[in-house]
């Protein structure tokens, strides 16, 4: 489709179909993910796909979850995007901002949330679609709409209620407008060296010193400059650890570790100062994801140590507090647990105004290749920076997806293919969709045999 | 069965069954409970029955929805509950801190949360049903069970985890022990005078104001001495019915208002300031229940009215910070959004320590039945006193239990049957399950001929 200049034209192009899958990978059996709070993850998602009357258009999306209950999101899902078949896709993006008001403030699913848990991943997921959805139909992948989209059609479709006494529309209007000069040039700056990542395979709780030690090794050879560890089971452990890989990376690669929430605020305090003479960067998540004035005292305590947190902050008011307060140096949003591009763009435009730099949590299944876009906009068209900021990268999985993220010295390359880069092929949908796809029948037969 | 003096002892009782059920009631037809964010909910539950081996002993336990999505939460109340049969009630009240982690410390599930939304909602309705099993076990009244455990035993019951910082087990310990002189004194004047409540049944937004006028009138007959009504649509109309209700009340009584979070922080606190010459005494939920800054500035900002909320906060976290941050001056806990007793006392202890009165949230069904328990407790056993403070009351659905509250002009009645008076009549589940009850079946055949 030839682009018109109205962003907001499809031909009239409707939605005709609305298939959802609950996805599962069984990577509990080698303890890929595994951290001081979720021992055995099966990484896992619930899918949406949304179909439209032009073949070969469609668009995907998806919430990241972690094994059983993905069932449970699924059916929010299903409540959520059952009725968007019959409607035309220029009126969904044309007036994004009452579908974001249909999927995250109908009044009664706002009483299970509201904006939070089970109901808030389902509308990230449906968002995700609807986004892929578009930028699909308009040709470019993800990054480049959001870039080429005016900035006050931007803001419309953006997620700014609960923010005025911290980013008003008018002020986000004119933070996007400012940044304008220069997109062409860090366009051009990130095709030729990509977007900085920062790897997490090396240092997943469950593996021994000498996997780590190989894995980071690995990870030097193929280019990576900055490295994240899991802590918090043992500190005795997490010190031989982290000495293990400071030792390996140098002085000069970053080392940042991460305790998945296991502290209370005085023990986190304690543990951080602790590990501090490996030399942190940051450390992140280091007690309840709640607690934004427990953060503050911490990231007090712990300086010149950064608090990094968000994978699990629910929403954009949450952001607005964490920003505003202190408490983070670091600020990692999550394209499935906040309401998609619509609540992320808001926390990226806060994150700005408070000098906080946006290295977004990826460390799940199709992460990486959601967020990419993301950053690659926030470089181009918010922050115009890349100073600090790292996109997390996770190895496993992606061979799931059709348009995978492609690292390059370790480095994101800019993604090129039409859409969000959301879309699982057919065949592992085929073998993972729990618990009819080929891979689960197969298991749950092996355990009946085993009986 | 006569009480031993080991509080855990159950003569190896066993769960034999759990039985779950989607309840709702159809509120909405006559716009009871509608204010500024919900304009028409279904009042509904997700109701689960713990059965045991003793003829005529159960538990029962819910947690509070509004309609559409409650077979969301119910699916998750099954994953939750299905894993107790089998279980000695000994083993699980003796071992509650164990229970506790395991319905919302759940490594999958608490990726959907953690401890918040659907997950978090769940887990009430589980730990409700398993605190009317111990005190029906016990053949007292809950709060009683609560009063009478050593408050040793008591502590190891409750969710302390995040709140180091603010409160320690050691410190909870003594402020129960200081309190347990009076205990009896505090129990014989709410058996004479009740616990003072508040009615929130006049002031819906749906209403007219006719209906506001001639439900206040009956209230103050009754001899309420407190009163609650929906604002937040219309500043012309807030002002005439808060006008029309103080005149009817005079001077003496007390006018609370709620907002339920419809504005803005710059908003919030323009709009209060703008009613604050009815005469208020606390303003509701003024704007996001997640905005803990936020209110901490409405609250500088519209004193001397009052800041309240609660009813969305979600955990302990949520008040901790609430209420060392001063954000808030009324502390309105939920027994069906928090992990039932176990959370909830935490926030009473933490409310005592800042000083913040405790008046919870009931506005829904079941609520007064159940929180008047914490209430009573609070008083005997915690705060020590009844100053501003007040339990909500909303007239509805009462008939729907077996124990259903008692007032008298105006407050709260002692609960004398053991247990958490959480029971819903048989025929009530039998007519308003959903879809199968005989209301609903009756409704959807209504609307089959309709069409």
């Amino acid at each position: 489709m030839k682009p018109s200049t109205d962003p907001w034209e499809m031909n009239g192009l409707t939605i005709v179909d609305v298939s959802i899958h609950d996805i599962r990978f069984p990577t509990s059996d080698y303890l890929g993910g595994s951290d001081a709070m979720n021992t055995a993850p099966d990484y896992s998602a619930s899918y949406v796909q949304l179909s439209t009357d032009r073949e070969g258009l469609f668009g995907c999306g998806f919430t990241f979850t972690i094994g059983r209950g993905t069932e449970i999101v699924t059916r929010m899902v299903e409540q959520l995007a059952r009725d968007l078949v019959g409607r035309r896709i220029d009126d969904m993006v044309r007036f994004m901002a009452e579908l974001l008001q249909e999927v995250t403030q109908d009044s009664f699913l706002r009483w299970l949330g509201p904006e939070k848990g089970v109901t808030h991943l389902a509308a990230a997921a449906v968002l995700n679609a609807t986004w892929d959805l578009w930028a699909r139909a308009r040709g470019l992948p993800l990054w480049r709409l959001l870039v080429e989209l005016d900035p006050e059609d931007l803001v419309k479709c953006l997620a700014l209620r609960y923010l005025e006494d911290v980013l008003t529309p008018e002020e986000a209007v004119a933070m996007l407008q400012r940044r304008r000069r220069g997109h062409e040039e860090r366009i051009r700056h990130l095709a030729e060296n990509g977007y900085p990542g920062y790897t997490t395979s090396a240092g997943w709780l469950g593996y021994s010193d000498a996997q780590v030690q190989h894995l980071v090794e690995k990870a030097i050879d193929e280019g990576w400059s900055a490295f994240k560890i899991k802590v918090g089971r043992d500190l005795d452990d997490d010190l031989r650890r982290a000495r293990i890989v400071r030792r390996l990376i140098g002085e000069e690669r970053h080392l940042m570790v991460d305790a998945n929430q296991v502290w209370e605020v005085p023990q986190a305090i304690e543990w951080v100062n602790a590990l501090s003479e490996i030399g942190l960067h940051w450390i992140e998540e280091p007690t309840c994801p709640d607690d934004i004035l427990g953060h503050a005292v911490i990231a007090r305590a712990v300086a010149p140590v950064l608090v990094a947190t968000g994978e699990h902050a629910h929403n954009r008011v949450m952001f607005k507090q964490f920003l505003s307060s202190g408490a983070i140096g670091v600020c990692q949003i999550d394209i499935c647990r906040m309401a998609s591009v619509n609540e992320n763009i808001s926390v990226l435009l806060m994150a700005e105004k408070f000098d906080v730099p946006v290295c977004p949590h990826a460390g799940g299944v199709g992460l990486c290749e959601l967020v990419q876009h993301l950053s690659m906009f926030d470089y181009i068209a918010v922050s115009g920076s890349l100073e600090n900021r790292w996109i997390e990268y996770v190895e496993h999985l992606h061979e799931m997806f059709v348009d995978p993220v492609r690292i390059k010295n370790g480095s994101y390359l800019l993604p090129e293919a039409p859409g969000f880069s959301s879309e699982m092929s057919p065949e592992a949908i085929a073998a993972y969709a729990y618990p009819t796809g080929t891979v689960w029948r197969a298991r749950a037969a092996a355990q009946a045999r085993r009986r």
